[in-house]
């Protein structure tokens, strides 16, 4: 038998407001390993890939993983697969918490929107039940007022993901928030999800997900536990001090930029930022996701009230990034960014990059209003942090994201993006596994599809040295597919800092009843990976895109352990595209399509 | 005939939510001139000086004056006349914008609110019709909300007084706030309205009031409103930089000070918060009050939203007092006390008191929170102005103000209070005629009572050299019962630039055919004066409590034109008593109760 899936899911057509329940391929499920993989299969088998990501028939999927809702650990990853407005690639965006365990326990294995509502609507679905709910009097109400209100209107043991203000505003880096503070930030799926009228989600009582195998998974599962709670990362490091355990580990590793990459290499005082100092200051308590025995969130306080976070990524781009190093307006900025629905590192990025594009003489005094974005203004990351979602003033420029910003100022080098989104916390030039994954992403600048920085700073095994050639290729290409596995199991990526492949692996197997071989998983993987470049390429995006911000290839890194160093990228993609089987251009071989099963998609 | 009256109020009953209509005392409303003198004789008629501000049996009562809702310049102002919970002196707190006028065009001279209602309400008043409303659910929204809310569910042309959280929590110095930035912002009258569980106050279309003597009053009119264009403060001064203009006149005058009364004397950084900076910056328009020529009001930008103000006591309360120079965070604290509802003087004077205390080690670390209250950092501003309205940690210490903030930790000294109330934005030593409205003010330590500024710096007749003895408390005397006499006219203190006692005498005349002559309405302010005295210390506030911060008689200004100068307090108060007609110990004496027609309200 088969478990994590139920074989069913749903369709929500939001123009007729009709609701229909189709069976789950499950070829494709095992081919595509399910959650994201799964999705992807039917997002490119329905979307064309020159669509508008804002017209109706962009369809935009919300998928658990078929682990996802298990109480394996860290069961509690949803993703949303659609076509983002912010670099006009086929995206993924992921978020933890509560609500996708809960969207799991619906019974579907995911949930299809296509079309466009009238007006606004929230769907609500309900232990079977579905219904399609006027949403009009939340429509403008942020994340924080809507999830509120729809707990005391619908009460129980709900769980919401909503848009804010952000999303409704087509913020092109408008996120995804359930449960106020977790968000499914990237790539501006925030502002797809508004295109279609849709102000929320609502999940609420269900049931757990069948497990294929469970003498195997009870062999399985209290092995992984074990091996998390003996590992110092994930029982200490990122319990104790959550994701910003790693501000003065990356600090001292000297790949922390200040300053849209003006400043790199040291950071003298980057431990004022750093979770070691959050935990002796705003810290009020964890805050662990569904099913996670690591508990890395962070229950702050702010202004006498509670929020979470921030996050390693967020704290480095809302803060020492815009020459910003006080908590407090960094806690601010970034609830603002879960109050208004948008993505932490795009929006520090982008207001970065407006401050040195405003100190170089670039944008005009009158553009931007009376709180100049000048590094190190605490009231300018405030301001900008609420104008950008609501595009007031000089915010409707920063809501397009830096690509754009940088352009329009005619420095198009200023903005810190690759495919139009913003990199995050990790300067290349000093760890060239992250650079190549920067570049290659398929989603644009991201740091997720392949965190190499666990095999090149971490200790992780495989071991890479950070700026050795040798090798990078493949060990980019190996995390990325291996990350793919995690990501479509619904599993969080964080318990890899304690298990391997075969870890996973087990858990997957005994959850699905699959029975992959190490390989059969790891070529579904690559099929994920290659569908999606598949699609960019069809989008018109080409493998020239497959580049990185020139200041990290030209200028060397002015201090610290990596001074000097800049990123040998030709080189690295040249042999990055040849581990892929791809032409020296970046197109996929036929003969690795064919190898993949993806013939039926080529170009 | 007598105009400026209707000869009717309104009398609400919370308790039983019984509504009735009385006549008015006419005879008390020419011996008392009306608005606030009026409402002050039925206070003491009905409340015990010994009342708890919070009993149900402390009315509270809001009166627009004669004048007000007139076409009279400036014709916009409304009182509320309550006891109150900061002072325990009685108190009338004023506000202008267009309430007071719409309140008057009800037809009600006054409404006394008395009781307390079992659930939340609000009063709504429309031409005649008085409703006694729920507003369970506008419970908990702040100012902004609850004044949206009101205005989409009633719509029309309608005015909105409210209160906000820090009322609702009882913030001692909680305020009521008109059109969402107009507030009876001084004494906590708030707290009062709150602990009736009385939200709002609503008011819509009606008539404008009678003039006695129209025929005098076309004459007069336009000459007032010739005088108002005509002077170079009330045309220009004001009305391009609003009550900001006086950043650099006062800071040049060697009156200005920084953190708490630490530094006075000259603030070299003053101009980056002036009034000339704000036009430059954050400044979008004028926003008159209701009839109103001179339009000091600001609306200035914040966020990419429109805000209003800060006024010249609020940007240095919440400014320089605390150390902070940086216009957003200023306009941001006082946004939110707008929104939150409490007094801009007595929150930022409770911070820079706080910052005073945090620095001398005196408020240990784990009372205060992570964000540490110095002086100069934006942040804890930020939070304080946040916290203070929720009573949210430290925020609970802070709502009780100044006075007993700084009791609670030991050094009474550090609030810059005078019965408990919050001083403005004059260091007293360099201007003894404020040092001595400051001490003698019947609502504690106010600058409005009094605004010897006017004369002592601005040039304002009768002139008085700021820090000469002769002559220095008889003007005192004179300027507030001039003062009392523009006050229950329901006239701004602002013409008084332009316009001298004859010009208001005759304006009250005509509009109230009351017929003073000169002598007879100082007398009748006068006798409001001494009626508030005499409730005063009824209610135990000796006459040893007028007094000044030490530090304002024992330390010399450091630096700047007054170096060295202190305040003889003594002295200037031996002087005034005699000036008043009270003894020696500041109790009025018989023979001036008996001249005044008080004796029925000795002592």
């Amino acid at each position: 038998m088969t478990g994590g899936f139920t074989g069913k899911f749903l369709r929500i057509d939001l123009t007729s407001g009709k609701i229909t329940t189709e069976n789950t391929n499950m070829k494709w499920a095992r081919d595509y390993i399910g959650g994201q993989g799964l999705a992807t299969r039917y997002y490119v088998d329905e979307a064309d890939p020159k669509i508008d990501p804002y017209s109706p028939d962009n369809p935009m999927i919300m998928a658990p993983g078929p682990l996802t809702g298990t109480n394996a650990p860290t069961a509690a990853r949803y993703m949303i697969v659609t076509k983002s407005p912010l670099t006009g690639t086929i995206t993924r965006s992921n978020s933890g918490g509560y609500f996708g365990a809960k969207l799991k326990h619906t019974g579907f294995d995911m949930i299809i929107f296509t079309g466009k509502s009238p007006k606004p609507v929230y769907l609500f679905v309900d232990d079977g039940k579905v219904e399609i709910r006027d949403a009009s009097d939340l429509w403008g109400k942020d994340v924080f007022e809507t999830t509120d209100l729809l707990n005391e209107r619908i009460g129980g043991n709900i769980s919401v993901a909503c848009i804010g203000p952000a999303g409704e505003n087509l913020v092109k880096i408008a996120s995804v928030v359930n449960e106020k503070h977790r968000a499914a930030g990237r790539n501006g799926v925030g502002a797809v999800m508004a295109s279609k009228n849709l102000k929320a989600v609502v999940v609420t009582k269900g049931k757990m997900p069948t497990i294929a195998e469970p003498e195997k998974y009870r062999v399985v599962l209290p092995k992984m536990l074990k091996k998390i709670k003996e590992n110092p990362v994930t029982s200490q490091g990122l319990t104790q001090f959550g994701t910003e355990v790693l501000t003065n580990i990356i600090n001292r590793s000297g790949i922390y930029s200040e300053k849209n990459a003006t400043v790199s290499g040291d950071d003298p005082i980057a431990d004022e930022v750093s979770g070691e100092t959050l935990a002796e200051t705003y810290l009020l308590r964890n805050q662990p996701c569904f099913a996670c025995p690591i508990g890395c969130g962070r229950v702050t306080t702010l202004n006498g009230r509670e929020s979470e976070g921030p996050e390693y990524e967020s704290t480095w781009s809302l803060g020492p990034n815009t020459g910003v190093h006080d908590l407090y307006t960094i806690i601010s900025a970034n609830d603002n960014a879960d109050r208004l629905g948008y993505d932490t590192i795009s929006a520090g990025q982008t207001m970065s990059c407006a401050m040195e594009l405003y100190e170089n003489g670039k944008i005009p005094d009158k553009d931007v209003g009376p709180t100049k974005p000048k590094f190190g203004n605490t009231s300018a990351v405030l301001e900008m942090s609420e104008t950008l979602a609501y595009r007031r003033g000089f915010g409707n420029i920063l809501a397009e994201g830096s690509k754009r910003l940088a352009e329009k100022y005619g420095s198009p080098e200023s903005s810190m993006s690759v495919k139009g989104q913003e990199l995050a916390a990790y300067d290349p030039r000093g760890v060239w596994g992250m650079a190549l994954e920067y570049a290659t992403s398929n989603i644009g600048g991201s740091h997720m599809r392949a965190y190499t920085i666990s095999n090149e700073i971490l200790g992780v095994e495989p071991v890479s040295e950070p700026t050795k050639f040798e090798g990078k290729a493949a060990l980019v290409k190996y995390v990325q597919d291996f990350t793919e596995v995690m990501d479509c199991s619904g599993l969080c990526q964080f318990p890899s800092f304690a298990l391997n492949l075969d870890d996973y692996l087990d858990l997957i197997n005994a959850v699905t009843g699959f029975d992959y071989t190490k390989d059969e998983i790891m070529k579904a993987a690559e099929r994920v990976w290659n569908m999606e470049r598949l699609f960019n390429l069809k989008a018109g995006i080409k493998p020239e895109e497959d580049r990185l911000p020139e200041r990290y290839i030209k200028n060397g890194i002015p201090k610290g352990p990596n001074k000097g160093k800049t990123v040998p990228l030709d080189a690295l993609l040249k042999d990055y595209y040849h581990e892929r089987g791809w032409d020296e251009r970046g197109y996929p071989k036929e003969e690795t399509l064919k190898n993949l099963d993806l013939g039926f998609y080529k170009l």
